[in-house]
């Protein structure tokens, strides 16, 4: 983002607030006070054209009158007055303003209507907007607090090196006065509103510009902008400045559209998951956790796909404290590893018997400087940990410098270390914030935030453009499906397309039995117009199959013109079946998805989802994550499944994201698993076009 | 219990501090100066052979030595000193002790003879115990600090109504100390130990004799002395004081003797789960959960098995704020239902124009005393609402008059009401603490206790007895088993067996196609084994898979004489399969099982546990709880399954727990499930009796 912009959004040297009431009790009175009360330096210019002063201070009739072009106007007015407001800024020049007002794109037709008007108002005068819906935009290092969320009258902000960004603006009172408890300061807030033009991650990218941000907050109620918000991330990434999000879980109404399972499936929740964990943006599920993220999230690397499971150790003064730690780690998948044998000796050493087990117990006992102190550093220098836990019990409540200060003496920048005061204990959890130690006040935000942060994968700054996915595509028909699979190397059952009134198919070098299905572009739910006859072993047995599909299809949906059927080999020593599809979410671009075949996907949702395209790493890494994956790995005593080719094709088609080709949605649904070296085998696939791309068919 | 020796425990007008150190410096020194230090009222005797005085008190040689007979003895001595201990304070006269030492159980062979002797001499002398391993009992309405716990150091203790008790001591100084952070005080607190003697169950039973409590808090590692606690929990719930836990997951040990899948799913933490729900406590999974639930819990009426899912309504001034809590409820499957019309007319009538959705959103325009109050009064109106949450956001922590005042005056002790304030907002916090309004501070937190609430069900008092589930007892062949399903009105496949030399089986009565199987007690899992050959049309096919057979489990199995087979009707049309099963956990006794058959049983874990009997209605709960239900539920067009036969076979194998009958594990496993109307199906079982049970066979 052009620095001068960014200057102009969070550094303005002067600022018009337009609607600007001199009633103290109105909220369009609160920007005003909010700036004097911070002492903010620069220039203000109150507009209000019924009023000379506004709460004693020189009132300008219009933006118009303002001595010079300010450098970001607030705009408090309604909405219709306030795209007149806009158009006036733009006429003086004014580069950046904000809108307070709702009533636009939610309000029906009329407010999309309205959001046209204001939209083109922006574009025509070169104004960039934040909002509409914005509560406005604070700076605190610049004592810039422009807005009108009455969580800013509270006297004593605390400035720090978050920036802080939501979707929802009540939140941003919330957020700030909750970090103000654990002792967590802001550099800026920004409510984005309905991100009309600037959206949360062009705003973000504005807070790059400021040395004072360390990490940032996203309060993100859905997906909007995703490209920038990815852009961001990247240079986020690059500047090793952490980003945290807290996404509310409301399913995509875009799911709606899909045609097939995938789309079913993946326009929904974990869509945001995948990207935000492609974007190297750590996703939290609690508020506390996405208060006190930052510092664990600025110690801990990312991680690779492929890389080995995380490994953590917990050292502790109190089993039952320590034990809630593990339980929180285990339920989100991350196991807490017993010491090894020089590691436990050389905390032995440090004069306490310690138990080999999961958990390092020092026990009452070991509520000492030296032994917590000798305990943490045998368990860093073990190369065997990601990450060293210490959970400290009642001590820390009114004694923390027997064994909170020794956490803080061996931590330094870099050490993988946290901690979790199990008691009520304010004074050490500020100890431990100042010297920049993770620290938590609940085991499930501990939990929470070490497993969002060894989630996280190094943040792809771009990714292939991607057809719109928007209705009314066509649907290529079964055949023309494993058109598409050979191109991309995809393997599947062999098949011939032969017409309705065919009677013998021995002829067609395919091998008995087979699998006989009503071919349509059409019908994709075959089976439930009785459109498919399995395992049929002779030409009699195929030409009564032909008959009974004919008719019931012709029953089922009369309307349709079916001509052909497709013939295809059965095929045998299957171990199962999965789903392997691929989609275009209207956000996040190119989704890769693997799921449980058969009843298994719409029931237990047991599936994985990547921005594609992928590598073999994230492939496996995808395997990992489905549990019917268990099922092919040699699971009571029945044989291996061809994970290798598994993982293969799921590569083969995330690359469906870079080719070029016009498919919104696919679906390998049955995907056949084989016995290892035998491959995968497709028995149907589903595939759908962008909009006007008949003429491109594959 | 014996309302003496609650007082001797809770309220003693004497005690011996067996052990008193005279080094304040010492932990045994400690117990003496809490006492003192929070004016115990009641007579302290210190006992100390070494000493003459401690911290300035006269000491005692021994407990023979004390001139009146103490009515509790803290017995601070190391674990061999103190079974001595015991036995002296027996002679004495003593009635209860209270031992501080670990090193029993716990500690290998020589502890649990150390055990051994400790519980003889207690019993021997009729002293009850509480631990060993107990750090004390406090009952701060008695100014009674009988601890050796550090967080009693601290003065301004918090007098309440809680009566806590925890399995592990250190956690008592946490909950403490998180508690007097929220503004909740206790009555009493208990560090139970080791539970030798008195269990947690006793314990608490003995806290519902102090009119002081008005709830319990339970911290759990493990599931032990568990009818006691069941007796204490029927009582509380008679007495109208709710129980809260908070149970650490960690797996039973005892799984690993089970034979059966139905062994290795149940003897884990989900049997914890069912225990906790059939005594109506409510367990809840967050440590802010277990400080904050009582309030909640008080006003929740206990819900019965088949009552109608519970409908939820939200009223907020913040959306962002509102919008956590409905996905915080919704991840727990509460869903939160918008108001009907009439109901949403008379918020409107409050002055503001509220939209139809999901959450009552009041925005910022309706952070007024009138509004709120109105908006409250209407939902609470409606009979459609099990629960109304308030949501507060910013106003709530410097204006608690404008959003917060209301809930409070629209609230009685029976109004189901409980409110989240989205900042850090202490005094509106306090204010509704002190109210006695449920009020939460994490969404979390929230929809945890909630959920646990919702989740209780009426405490059983009692169970029928059920024998002890040891290794090593008989089990029945499938044969067997299939007369035992007869006694209980299960369907099975129609079998019959025949010796392993037979060669016709058409004369048998028996349709084709039928299923071979080995038939022995020693093969339960026949397929294995090769034991198994399906779908045989003649006798030809027959004989050939008796040899099969006897071949492959003569290898297999070269020490067994295999001497019979089992032939049994293949069953037609069955739409899937299930598990139902029931087995005799240590602790909670009968448990009834339904599971998601093959693969699914072990991969997903998808299932459901009750505590043995259960009625219908508890049956068609634990139909809902499994998810694979829904393929049955005329899924995709797929006929539906008779649930009813499945909820009567539920109900029926739930009655062996009050059959008398020595069955220890049963599993039918697959039961197929038939269309509607037409049943359910067993088509294979596994029983093991209990050991000795052998002369006792149905």
């Amino acid at each position: 983002m052009d620095a001068s912009l960014a200057r102009m959004l969070f550094a303005p040297r002067s600022v018009a607030i337009i609607g600007a009431s001199d009633d103290p009790s109105k909220t369009t009175s609160r920007p005003l006070q909010y700036l004097r009360n911070n002492g903010f330096s620069g220039t203000i210019y109150p507009v209000n054209p019924r009023s000379r002063t506004v709460l004693g201070e020189r009132a300008f009739a219009s933006v118009e009158d303002v001595p010079e072009i300010p450098d970001h106007a607030f705009i408090l007015l309604p909405a219709e007055a306030a795209i007149d407001a806009v158009i006036q800024c733009g006429r003086r020049g004014v580069k950046v303003a904000t809108i307070l007002a709702s009533g636009f794109s939610e309000f029906g037709r009329e407010g999309q209507d309205r959001e046209a008007r204001l939209r083109e108002a922006a574009r025509a005068h070169g104004v960039r907007l934040i909002g509409p819906s914005s509560l406005g935009i604070v700076n605190l290092h610049h004592s810039m607090v422009l807005t009108a969320n009455a969580a800013f009258a509270e006297s004593g902000l605390m400035r720090g090196g978050i920036f802080c960004a939501s979707q929802s603006g009540s939140m941003i009172g919330a957020l700030l006065s909750r970090g103000k408890e654990r002792g967590i300061g802001f550099a800026s807030l920004v409510s984005v509103g309905g991100e009309l033009d600037l959206g949360i991650g062009d705003l973000c990218e504005a807070g790059l510009e400021d040395p004072h941000v360390t990490s940032f907050m996203l309060f993100l109620e859905n997906l909007r902008n995703a490209p920038a918000l990815r852009r961001f991330a990247a240079k986020a990434a690059a500047a090793g400045k952490p980003v945290t999000a807290l996404k509310l879980g409301r399913s995509a109404a875009a799911a709606e559209l899909a045609v097939s399972h995938t789309g079913a499936l993946s326009g929904e929740d974990d869509v945001a998951d995948a990207f935000l964990a492609d974007c190297g943006i750590a996703r939290v599920e609690t508020l506390d956790g996405l208060i006190e993220a930052a510092p664990l999230l600025s110690r801990l690397p990312i991680r690779s796909a492929g890389a080995a499971r995380p490994r953590v150790a917990v050292v502790t003064t109190t089993g039952g404290g320590a034990a809630m730690v593990v339980d929180q780690l285990g339920i989100r998948g991350i196991a807490v590893e017993p010491p090894d044998n020089p590691t436990l000796a050389a905390i032995r050493a440090t004069g306490i018997d310690v138990a080999a087990a999961r958990i390092v117990d020092l026990t009452l006992a070991g509520v000492r400087y030296e032994i917590m102190k000798g305990a943490l550093e045998a368990l860093l220098a073990s190369s065997k940990y990601d990450l060293v836990i210490a959970v400290v019990g009642s001590s820390s409540r009114f004694q923390p410098e027997l064994a909170v200060r020794p956490i803080i003496d061996v931590a330094n920048k870099n050490t993988p270390l946290a901690a979790f005061m199990v008691p009520d204990a304010p004074q050490a959890l500020k100890m431990l914030g100042e010297a920049g130690i993770p620290a938590f006040r609940s085991p499930e935000a501990l939990g929470d935030v070490v497993a969002s942060a060894f989630r996280r994968r190094p943040a792809r700054g771009e990714v292939p453009a991607t057809p719109a996915n928007r209705p009314g595509g066509p649907v290529l028909d079964e055949m023309e499906g494993y058109g598409l699979l050979d191109l991309l190397g995809v393997s599947h059952a062999r098949a011939i397309t032969v017409g309705c009134g065919t009677q013998v198919v021995s002829d067609k070098g395919l091998s008995w039995p087979v699998a006989v299905k009503v071919l349509h572009a059409h019908i994709p739910h075959k089976s439930d117009v009785g459109g498919v006859v399995l395992d049929i072993r002779s030409d009699q047995e195929f030409a009564g199959a032909a008959r009974r599909i004919v008719r019931s299809v012709g029953e089922k949906k009369p309307d349709l013109s079916v001509e052909r059927l497709l013939v295809q080999e059965m095929t045998a020593g299957a171990l199962g079946e999965m789903l392997v599809g691929y989609r275009v979410d209207p956000q996040a671009g190119g989704m890769v998805l693997l799921a449980a075949g058969g009843v298994m996907t719409e029931i237990y949702r047991d599936r994985s989802l990547r921005v594609a395209p992928i590598d073999r790493a994230a492939a496996y890494e995808m395997l990992d994550e489905v549990k019917i994956i268990e099922a092919f790995r040699g699971f009571r005593g029945r044989p291996a499944g061809d994970l290798e080719a598994l993982a293969d094709t799921l590569v083969a088609v995330s690359r469906m994201a870079s080719s070029g080709m016009p498919v919104v949605e696919f679906e390998i649904n049955p995907l056949l698993v084989l016995p290892t070296g035998q491959g995968v085998r497709a028995v149907d696939v589903l595939v759908r076009l962008a909009p006007g791309a008949e003429q491109e068919r594959p």
